[in-house]
């Protein structure tokens, strides 16, 4: 569980960093950054929201653009943020945007060539942390927050790990893989055929399932270009009312896809999930 | 002076937005960027803030990464970040980072291959002004900001100009450019072996030639990696004082010459500049 720092920058008197490791889930070399609020300490643990990024995105592009940090810093949060994929020469990939590396669903695939690699729900659910409050003074109190395929990330994840996390955000998040062309195209590669895989994997199939307990806060711009075809928050919606999980699904007029969207609204989804990391 | 709209998105309920247009100065299609405030409208003129990127920047950097928008919009300044040089194919390069396009150094070039389209002091000094005063709910107010060698230049074009800005400031300015490793590699190109003209482009050097009555706002991290080579601020201040001109320089402690460190402190660059602005 060695990890190598590769940067670290000061800001708002706190520090970013990122991080070079192994990955014993996706067999490859990962990198991933971390925020530490000026309040962590090896006495002071401080909580930990986990940042789950879009197509073709990094650990770079939420903490570069995202403009967090200084209420992250006042509330006292760390923030991870993990790759969107395995990454490196060696790991299978696509032509596609919306397919290999950059694009790995925080699923665990099972098909041919994708599950040498692709493994990045185990990634994200368990190696993630252990090596987090292994090697930073944070405690094991953690929520889950992410955008677009990482908004998808972060429902499905919180959804199927309840006892895990304490709340979950998302921003423009792909609601329903299931039924859309980014979700079947990537389902289809990665799981195969077998649509009671997929269902693990889809925040409004499991929604409709079984009960969610914990807080869920969404955004969505109503000019997202990528709305109608590809998020459908309608079905978070229908699917959060039949088991009556505590969904907050917001549509914010005028509000693209884009990280000025996010860093609009940032600041409200850290002290969301500061209600439910301090309780 | 046609104007093309690329891209906008909204954010904190105001608007950023991305043009192209054919500039006369440089005589070549340049893109810009704009930042317009809620409080901007056809019968409420807001002033702006010009904002000078970096080596290898785009109008893109300062507007994803400085996170200025919130106290911009709260002060009710628009900010106008033009690009780093002009590009394009007919347009002279280098295979060097600090020289070429992406490295214009904000000066009007007069040595071949450069001075056919490297103009870059007469475009944000006067092209780009007058385009922004005619196509967007702005005054003529303004001031001035930059990064590094965007430091230089607004530092440079406020010295040269202070009847048209009301406040400059900087981060990491490459404050002394005639006597470090960068500046004298752009100036013998762009500018040949005459240093008379070099020093109208030397913020050093034109401090310790002329007052300059406007007031000056520096920061400085002690962590970045090209303070003692490139940056100099040791040589603005002992300028500064031969005829009192009114520099804050703020060594910051352990920061670095990144965007982490823009976003720190440009929400207090935006409340200097607005005290003037405003005034």
């Amino acid at each position: 569980m060695s990890i190598t720092c590769e940067s670290e920058a000061k800001v708002f008197g706190a520090w970013h960093k990122q991080f070079r490791h192994q990955s014993q889930s996706l067999n490859c070399s990962m990198r991933f950054a971390i925020f530490l609020p000026q309040k962590a300490t090896s006495s002071d643990k401080v909580p930990v929201l986990y940042w789950l990024s879009g197509l073709t995105c990094s650990d770079e592009n939420f903490m570069q653009k995202a403009g967090a940090f200084a209420v992250a810093n006042e509330l006292g949060i760390a923030i991870v943020a993990p790759d969107t994929s395995p990454r490196g020469e060696g790991v299978a990939d696509d032509d596609g945007y919306d397919l290999g590396q950059g694009a790995g669903f925080y699923l665990n695939a099972t098909q041919a060539p994708w599950q040498a690699h692709y493994q990045m729900y185990d990634y994200v659910v368990n190696e993630l942390p252990q090596l987090i409050e292994a090697n930073f003074p944070v405690s094991s109190v953690k929520s889950i927050a992410g955008h677009s395929m990482g908004g998808h990330g972060a429902l499905t994840i919180a959804i199927n790990n309840q006892n895990q996390y304490r709340s979950v955000s998302a921003f423009s998040p792909i609601a329903n893989p299931s039924n859309c062309p980014w979700g079947v195209k990537a389902f289809s590669h990665y799981l195969g055929d077998d649509k009671a895989l997929w269902a693990k994997y889809d925040a409004a199939e499991l929604l409709a399932s079984a009960p969610m307990a914990l807080p869920m806060l969404v955004d969505q711009g109503d000019a997202d270009s990528f709305l109608e075809e590809q998020l459908k928050p309608k079905a978070l919606v229908e699917a959060a009312q039949v088991h009556g999980a505590k969904l907050q699904l917001r549509m914010q007029p005028g509000y693209d896809h884009s990280y000025y969207f996010i860093s609009t609204f940032i600041g409200e989804h850290l002290r969301f999930h500061h209600r439910y990391l301090s309780a």
